[in-house]
């Protein structure tokens, strides 16, 4: 991963700098990694966050809801920060302060702006479905403009974004390296498990999925 | 899972409240499940969130952190937003807007408060060790002074929480159900894999988790 400047002052990372990364590339695949992020926004003053779904095109994260919620209305209003947040193994030291987690996070400052225009948001709806099931958008019942027209899509440039990675062993003081305790790191992986086909599928073949 | 009302307004879910759940019960069974929550506050106007590690006892979700973090000082000063999300799985419709996700996720409102009282911290610093690796606190290196001084423990009350859980099939519109796509879900597992034991482990017996 390679080390680049933070790219503003609230971006740069405090805590644990040695973590830190601000390279488009590392911060782009951490996104395309998770599927879902937390946006956090305020309302009259009041923080709120809302875990939702996102993908990516090029330098922006997007999300999409319902036209009505109040989420969406908020966030086109005011800056947000978005977070997205991986657990990759536990890290079990000889003392508990060195205990900690393999993880890759990101954290995003800016502001949302809507994607109006018809044809793009289109586009960035087909980016969802077919990034998470290739090619299924031409598949399914086409879209209606009732449908179009109650969905938001907002994206948000990721200009204002560091990275934070652990993914290493485990760092205990020198002192401590013969206490009698195992030492070591335990990772996780998600999996997809079997599909569960729908009783009334027209069709019961399972399509390839990014997962499959 | 038990139905109970909202126990504040900022509280209550709006959007798709068929999905909401307020009942202690449920809201602490999700806490429980995830290891990592996102922290959402402001400091000076401005909206910060982070991920963190968390863990529960009893009515009351914990975090911990280096004393000198902006987060952790931000926290005592304001009101926050914690919010906790679990993938499932892909729901995958006949039509785009029907697709979907599986998840179980929580959003808590309300302040933190320092846990300051040095048996108080212990025990919660022991909590967080013992819950993810039963037992193992006392075969540590005891935690000296100096490391429980530097460490700040902070807590917040699930009072003002709520739920939100899908956890079912697909959707779809009636008279979409003949259309020539697959339609089922993809349900989401997150395992642990190989344990990595340290070259310089005194103890080789990898010990049992949480999670093994």
């Amino acid at each position: 991963m390679s080390k680049a400047a933070a790219p503003s002052a609230r971006t740069r990372v405090r805590r644990l700098p040695e973590r830190a990364h601000y390279a488009t590339d590392t911060v782009a695949a951490i996104v395309d990694a998770a599927m879902l992020c937390t946006v956090a926004f305020q309302i009259d003053g009041m923080v709120h966050a809302i875990p939702t779904i996102h993908w990516r095109e090029g330098d922006h994260l997007y999300i999409h809801g319902a036209k009505a919620s109040r989420l969406l209305k908020a966030l086109t209003q005011g800056e947000a920060c978005v977070t997205i947040a991986l657990a990759d193994g536990l890290v079990l030291a000889r003392s508990a302060l060195h205990h900690s987690m393999n993880y890759r996070s990101v954290i995003i400052y800016g502001q949302f702006e809507p994607v109006t225009e018809r044809e793009s948001k289109l586009r960035s709806l087909q980016a969802l479905i077919d990034g998470l099931y290739p090619a299924r958008w031409d598949t399914l019942r086409p879209i209606s403009d009732k449908e179009l027209n109650a969905t938001s899509v907002l994206r948000i440039a990721l200009t204002e974004a560091s990275a934070k990675v652990r993914n290493w062993g485990v760092k205990d003081d020198e002192e401590d390296l013969d206490w009698p305790v195992w030492a070591g790191v335990i990772p996780f992986h998600t999996l997809s498990g079997e599909p569960v086909t729908e009783d009334d599928s027209a069709v019961r073949e399972v399509p390839s999925t990014r997962f499959s």
